[in-house]
């Protein structure tokens, strides 16, 4: 045998001997909680955009070679958000001009009197006077939530058929990370 | 003994055997981590319904014979919610007519102004390009959310004397599913 | 050898002998899930005051010892919110007003149309016929959330440079409660 094999036979055995079994309901079940952190940063084009990251999820869970677990989809900035809905244009659009009627930019004109009204009462944020713009991707960020924490099922995220997870930028042109936490067994 | 009776004896010598325990403080703690999934149904009589599942997420905890975990009760659906509030007639009659204003459907005349300005700016939603007609439904779903993660300590769901889970269809009357995973030991 | 170092000796071996290692990728890891609940108690001046949770959080995890793992942070009333953002004052405030209009009281005049206009049709809440007085924070509640889970990293929450964890009173001057719950290795 190789220098190289006995190593991986060792390694193999190790593995093998520290390992905890359960038997339950006749199935053997390994007893191993795994973890696994995958930091991710967006510099987006725009300054409001939907970023799919179903699939960079779903790698993680694979990576991590979890087959039943939770992960955690957080971003790590106050002024975008995660979500989980359609991958339809459609509803991206409607669902950006609604949000800058309930918590209306104040760098550009209120879209109608609703917007106008939602603003603050002095007409601007006071999070401004320190020389910032974007009270309005706060208040989107506490709308539609910086997380999901989504199941998994025999290695596969457990979604609907129509869901989809979202990076959503309300601030973007700038690196922004997202922190992807796998656990499970 | 009895066949049955070995069979069983075997079983339990093994699962004491497969189990480590942990010395800690005085107490022996089982390292098991157990999870189960439970996927439910819903097939509510009208579009928009609240659905008390306290009992359902307590019954999946109990099922798993998790004492000390976590559970994750999610909507599989882009239309669906979850959320934690009182069981009191009211404050239901009153979230779901405060959401028609906040997330309009375009299927009805707007409530008021402020509905009729929270709609598309077009009036209608481009989502319904495709023949849809539940736009509202996705708002309300970014909104109100689609999950909840609840405690488990000492064998029960953690939650304060009035909170109860909810399943909130906002775009009903056809099967939609959910999931409950409960993780813990 | 002293009694009390005897015991604690023993207290060492015993913890020794019953963990489980998991040796992978060249690297030797504890099979030890850790679990702490810790619940506090709000008594606010003001009805409404938003109270920095950080630290109280950070403070669990390091009780519990867990370098990997994630914790819930969970409003146990259903008038009450956890939210992430700045800890700046200028955007709390902001916070606050809009969503005094986006949910409004009924125990005061509303502040503008907006507000007007999304309290109730009949000009109160429906919950208020039992003597209550809060049914604008069971709504703020459903916008901002009860909840966050936080993913720690090498013994730390792994947050970005901004974000901070918040308890958010909106019906305060009483005892309220939060529980805290800590999961990992």
């Amino acid at each position: 045998m190789s220098k190289e094999g006995q190593r991986q036979k060792l390694v193999i055995t190790r593995k093998a001997k520290s390992r905890s079994w359960l038997y339950e309901e006749g199935q053997r079940q390994k007893l191993v909680m795994k973890w696994r952190t995958v930091h991710k940063t967006f510099n987006t084009e725009r300054r409001r955009e939907l970023v799919r990251i179903t699939e960079d999820v779903q790698d993680a869970v694979d990576d991590a070679g979890v087959r039943e677990g939770m992960v955690l989809v957080s971003a790590m900035h106050i002024t975008a958000g995660v979500w989980v809905n359609d991958d339809e244009p459609g509803i991206h659009e409607d669902a950006l001009e609604w949000l800058d009627k309930l918590a209306p930019p104040s760098w550009k004109e209120p879209v109608n009197d609703v917007a106008r009204e939602l603003l603050p009462d002095g007409g601007d944020y006071r999070h401004h006077r320190g020389g910032e713009d974007n009270g309005d991707a706060h208040l989107k960020n506490l709308l539609v939530h910086h997380q999901v924490v989504l199941p998994i099922t025999e290695g596969r995220l457990d979604l609907g058929p129509w869901q989809q997870v979202f990076y959503c930028e309300f601030d973007g042109r700038r690196p922004k990370r997202l922190v992807i936490k796998v656990m499970g067994e």
